[in-house]
C-alpha cells in the first residue's frame, strides 16, 4: 500500500532553543533526504551536503505541503520543518489539508507528525505555571477566518473563565487585531487579570513582560510574541527582590491561600 | 538573595517515550542531587548511586512540592519529576502554590520550569492534526473544583466551537464524570464530530481509537486516557486501506475542499 519507500515527517523544532528539540525530532532530521520549510526554520537545522533543502515563504503553507507530499510520493524521505509544535497553528494541518485534496495515492503514504514544545508552553515555563489549569489557545490571525469567529471565541473563553494563550497577535498587514482582542476581553475579565507578553522565546533577544489587563499595552505584541491572559484564579507571586514575579494558575478553583 | 546554592527544577518527561524527553530535561536530571516525584515518573529516570530519590503518592502534590522547596532551601539541587508538561495540569502549579504559601525566603530560590510534550500534543501527533486550530484544554478532575465549573467550561468551549482536549477523564473514585461530560457536549455539538481516545501514549500498550460524538463509548476512557473532541471544522481522511483515518482541523474556518 505504501508509495515506494518515501515518507513524510512533519517536525516541530520547538520555539527557538536547541535544548527544546526532542530526540525524536533530531532522529527524523537525521534520516531525511529532503528538508522542506519556511527559510528561518530550515536555518536552525545544521547543513549537510547530502540533504536537499527546499526553502519557501511563510505564506505558502499549502504549496509547501503539496511539494512535500509529492516528494514523498516519488520515494524521498521528506522532513517538513516547523517551529514550535507542527500540530498547533503550524504546518501539520496544512499537510493534511493538502493530502485530503491532492492525489488519492497520497493517502497511502507514511505520514508522521513529530510534536514539539509550542510557544505557550515555553512562555508559561519562563514565568511560572499560568497554564496550570483549564486554558484555551486561539490564533488571532484572520487570514483564513473572519474576525467574527475570533471574537466569538474570545467571548466564549472569557465566559468560561479560561486562561487564554493568544497566537499570531499581530502581523505587518494587520497590526490592529491584538488591540481589538484586548478591547473585547477588557469588558469581560477583571482589570487585575495577569497578562504576559513573551517575545522571541528561546532566542538571544527573548523578552518577557508581566502586566495586568488594565495596564497592558497591546502594541508591544508583534509577530514573534505569544500572549497569555489569566483566568480569575491566576495569581502573581511578588516579593522576589528585583526578580520578576512568578505567575501561576492554581489547581483548585477560587483557592485563595 | 539566593538561599545558598540550592535550586529547584520542575521537569516534564513527556507522555512516556524516551524520544520525547528534551535535552533541557535530560541536562537538568543530570545536574540534580535529589529527585522528587510520583513513583512511576521516578521509575522512568535511570538510577544513579549519587542521587537521592524521594518517591511519593500521586495525591500528595502539595506535600511533595513543599518537601522539594525545603530541600532546595537547604542547598540541594532538586528535580521535581513530572510526566507530560509540568505546566499543564501537573506539578508546576503545586510548586508555586507551595512557594506562595510557604516560608517567605522560598521566594528567592532559583526555581525553573522545564516544559515537556503534553498528552494532547502526543495524541494529536499520532492521529494527524486535530489541534490544528483553536482549542481548549480542560481537566475533568473535580477533586479541586466543583463539577459546576467543569460544566460551565464545557458549555463555553462548545459555544465557542473549540476543539476540546479533556485531561483526567476518569478515576477509580469517580468513573462517571466522562459520561457527564459527553452528555453535556452531545446536546451542543454535531453527532458526527470526530472523537479520539488516546490511551497510554508513548508506552508499549498505546491504543488510539477514532470515533464520533454520537458513537463514542465514554467508558473506554480511564486514568491513562486523553480525549480529543473536534470542532465543527474537524475532518476525517479515510480511504487509507486498513490504516486508521487521519483527523485534522483545517487552518481555515468552514473550509470544505
Amino acid at each position: 500500500m505504501k508509495a515506494g519507500n518515501g515518507r513524510l515527517c512533519v517536525i516541530g523544532l520547538g520555539p527557538g532553543a536547541a535544548e527544546w528539540v526532542t530526540p525524536e525530532a533530531t532522529q527524523a532530521l537525521t534520516e531525511a533526504s529532503d528538508l522542506v520549510g519556511y527559510a528561518p526554520y530550515l536555518q536552525r537545522v545544521p547543513q549537510r551536503a547530502d540533504q536537499i533543502r527546499h526553502a519557501s515563504d511563510n505564506r505558502e503553507e499549502l504549496m509547501r505541503a503539496r511539494q512535500a507530499l509529492s516528494l514523498a510520493a516519488s520515494g524521498r524521505k521528506v522532513a517538513v520543518v516547523s517551529g514550535g509544535d507542527p500540530g498547533v497553528f503550524a504546518m501539520a494541518a496544512a499537510v493534511f489539508e493538502a493530502l485530503e485534496t491532492g492525489d488519492p495515492s497520497w493517502r497511502d503514504l507514511d505520514v508522521r507528525v513529530i510534536p514539539g514544545i509550542t510557544a505557550m508552553q515555553a512562555a508559561a515555563a519562563r514565568i511560572g505555571a499560568p497554564l496550570g489549569h483549564d486554558f484555551c489557545a486561539i490564533s488571532l490571525s484572520d487570514n483564513l477566518k473572519s474576525w467574527d469567529v475570533v471574537e466569538k471565541r474570545l467571548q466564549a473563553a472569557a465566559d468560561g473563565d479560561f486562561v487564554l494563550a493568544l497566537y499570531n497577535p499581530a502581523s505587518k498587514a494587520r497590526p490592529g487585531r491584538i488591540h481589538d482582542a484586548f478591547a473585547c476581553l477588557r469588558g469581560r475579565k477583571p482589570p487585575a487579570t495577569p497578562v504576559i507578553f513573551a517575545r522571541a522565546l528561546g532566542r538571544h533577544e527573548e523578552k518577557i513582560t508581566v502586566t495586568s489587563l488594565a495596564e497592558a499595552d497591546p502594541s508591544i505584541a508583534d509577530m514573534a510574541t505569544l500572549v497569555i491572559i489569566g483566568s480569575s484564579a491566576t495569581r502573581l507571586i511578588s516579593g522576589r527582590g528585583r526578580a520578576r514575579p512568578f505567575v501561576y494558575t492554581p489547581r483548585a478553583e477560587g483557592a485563595r491561600p
